[in-house]
């Protein structure tokens, strides 16, 4: 399937105007954004004439709901992506403005245009098209569009607990979840789980002059400082104790799957300007990526930030900081553990507190002979001309180990975004040509779906 | 001697003035104010029939100059101050506006109104007074008002140098070094030095994703964090190698004149909120005050702030530092130690870079039997009808140093500022009641020195 200029402009048309609607999840600011970009997705799924819209309530962000039910004795599939974007920050490093999509050397520039605005579009078009060519769906399709992936998913498992029958399903499809490379054909058979929190510390009642102060009273950055530079070992393993338990080592056949694919190590250091490697040595840099859990400090700030000198001692300083979790991590024991060591880091001159939670959710992997998987790789092999390989993401799809619980199907990550697009940094971008390739995918799995029977499904 | 209600609101009402401009002197965006306090500055010292107005250009802020030469055979002071003021960040904590001069009980509030401009205006309005009340000055009198105290006096160096015949005086009398406390009379006899820098940290060229990234690249945040906790050591020392060369241990007659001064801790923790004492535990309180150095770290800062969270390893991160300087450290120096500890202390996997420097000025005591010193504790006692403590400041005061390399002359700090007033933090405030306790000193001490002579400051 080769999609012709015009039709290739219309689809990238339909991202941009989904680009332009400021989504932030984050900040309460962006409400505007997000319900302008509910508004596109409820109106398109219209047009294709979808129905039983619905917007599923968590006490957060909606999730929109829509259904085409027309294949009797098929599978039903729950298509996933989600509207919500990163914040835009830094805005300056941007090279044109983020809310204002831009094409450039066959990239559609944006934020969300990678993570999940592009990979979204492109599976609501396949949809389209294949009614536009087939006139019906091959099987049943019920579409899921969250709103707070970018917050961890804090209200996601209330939905899906109150909804269990509405989204009941053979299996879930998600348009988010990313490529390894483009090019390169793989599936992602598995994700890290993800969770986070921020605190503040403070050691004063005010902020105080740093002479008349100074030598005697606690400064709030040197404490965040030393809160943060313990929770790694000097060789760059997270140093909180109970945060570990239950991750397996690496097996030597986990460890030989990975070596087997193609890893450019100097490239990947390159391409992002690391200065050298950094993390546990006695892994490769994609058993970090994939099989390793993480702590990273996500933002740091206290005191005075303008131009020039204040001679002051802060007295409050403040961290954000997320978490990659990996199988046998247990989201409720990492966090307990995690917050266990900070208040126990916190030297005695100073005062720590937990001031804001994301959703915590458990690392994913995708059975290797799931019904779904096997009909991607086809799907793949028949529209890349290659067999697709068999790789791991390191971001989160918290969506993933909640509809397992939720509904007791598992999901395969069909994103087209691929990972180097730069999504939660400035100059995010989708590459054009993954509409094509998504758009052929999407159609080639959905209409093998439409080839299998439900009962697949429960072998 | 006592103001009247309509006199000490006079005074307060120019002190209101020079608080409404904004003389930032770290911030390029204050210019205007910057300009706005030396013209009201300028025209009350022309209003006062001082003359000989000029700008003292060193490359940055110009410091004002203005004389009243009208005593033969009696000594020349130099009386000294400052019109601009520290950054009013963090604003959301001011009970009013910062630029808005507001009087709550007693305390006029407004950044600038106790360093330094509520103790200049007093010191121009003691002049002003004098001049009412005799006619003519007792001694000669030069102002120097610069503009660039708050950020480490960069060009004060200069202008002194350039500057040194027109300057030329017996002692310089400061209206810039706060007083111990608002109930205890006492001189400073000794300040510490000061010096500072900024220095940026990298680990990448651009904001990564944390799941795409996390675990195999560095993240800026962390590198800075372990650059920072290493500044100090467990106990709260300095941990930069070589900083401390030079620094006498203090003597014993020296602890115990500071420990003859009334000091509170308990009450000292209590003022500002801090939950335990901090610093070398070898030394009280007022001794880490006075005679050891220190390394603050005034603002630092990286990756997210905003809302809810971005999960992002950021790429770049920024720390402001400051030190003071106690006797027998060079400035040079230290500033050399400082440097090469923050880039050995650089992780390989980031790059450090210093972006901005203050200037660096060595710590500072005045002789015992200085003439200036001997009459500022006479005219003391007489308006506070007690004999004053002999203090130190933990505070830097860089002009008396440089004033004392490049005139041959020592500087008296005679402000009436109290350390406890806020200044360098939101909420700075200026007692009235310093208005006429410090015009009354003022006025006594220049009549004592128009009874002294020149001859008495070349013994």
């Amino acid at each position: 399937m080769t999609l012709s200029g015009p039709e290739r402009d219309a689809v990238a048309a339909r991202i941009a105007a989904l680009v332009a609607q400021p989504s932030v999840s984050a900040d309460p600011a962006f409400a505007e954004g997000m319900e302008g970009a509910r508004r596109l997705l409820e109106a398109r799924l219209a047009e294709l004439g979808f129905g039983g819209a619905r917007r599923l309530d968590g006490g957060g962000h909606a999730a929109l709901y829509s259904e085409r039910l027309a294949a009797p004795g098929r599978p039903t599939l729950l298509v996933y992506g989600h509207y919500d974007v990163q914040p835009p920050d830094p805005l300056e490093l941007w090279r044109s403005p983020p809310f204002e999509a831009t094409v450039r050397d066959g990239r559609l520039y944006g934020r969300g245009a990678s993570d999940d605005k592009g990979p979204t579009v492109v599976a609501l078009e396949a949809l389209a098209r294949l009614i536009a060519e087939d006139g019906e769906l091959p099987c049943n399709v019920k579409v899921l569009l969250e709103g707070e992936e970018e917050t961890g998913s804090p209200s996601l498992p209330a939905i899906l607990r109150d909804n269990a029958g509405l989204l009941a399903c053979d299996a879930a499809l998600s348009a988010d979840g990313a490529r390894w490379r483009a090019d390169v054909a793989s599936v992602n058979v598995a994700a890290r789980g993800s969770g986070g929190l921020e605190f503040r510390v403070r050691t004063a009642d005010k902020d105080l002059h740093s002479g008349r102060y100074g030598g005697a009273v606690g400064n709030a950055l040197h404490a965040v400082s030393q809160i943060v530079a313990g929770l790694h070992d000097a060789r760059g393993a997270v140093a909180v104790r109970g945060f570990m338990d239950g991750v397996a080592a690496p097996t030597e056949a986990e460890r030989a799957e990975i070596a087997a694919i193609p890893f450019d190590a100097p490239a990947f250091y390159a391409a992002v300007g690391a200065p050298t490697p950094w993390g546990e040595p006695q892994w490769s840099a994609p058993e970090r990526l994939w099989l390793r859990p993480t702590v990273e400090v996500n933002g740091l700030w206290g005191g005075y930030q303008g131009a020039g000198g204040k001679t002051v001692i802060p007295c409050e300083a403040h961290a954000k900081l997320t978490v990659r979790l990996v199988a046998g991590q247990r989201p409720a024991a990492v966090r307990a553990a995690l917050i266990a060591h900070l208040h126990a880091a916190c030297p005695p001159w100073a005062r720590l507190e937990i001031t804001d939670e994301r959703g915590w959710s458990p690392a994913y992997a995708l059975r290797p002979d799931h019904p779904l998987l096997l009909a991607a790789e086809d799907a793949l092999a028949e529209t890349a001309g290659v067999r697709p390989l068999r790789v791991r993401i390191g971001a989160s799809l918290p969506l993933t180990g909640l509809i397992r619980e939720a509904l007791g199907v598992e999901t395969v990550m069909f994103s087209f975004a691929v990972s180097d697009e730069d999504y939660h940094a400035p100059n995010e971008f989708f590459r054009l040509s993954s509409i094509d390739e998504g758009i052929a995918a999407w159609m080639a799995l959905i209409r093998r779906v439409g080839a299998q029977s439900p009962a697949d499904y429960r072998a």
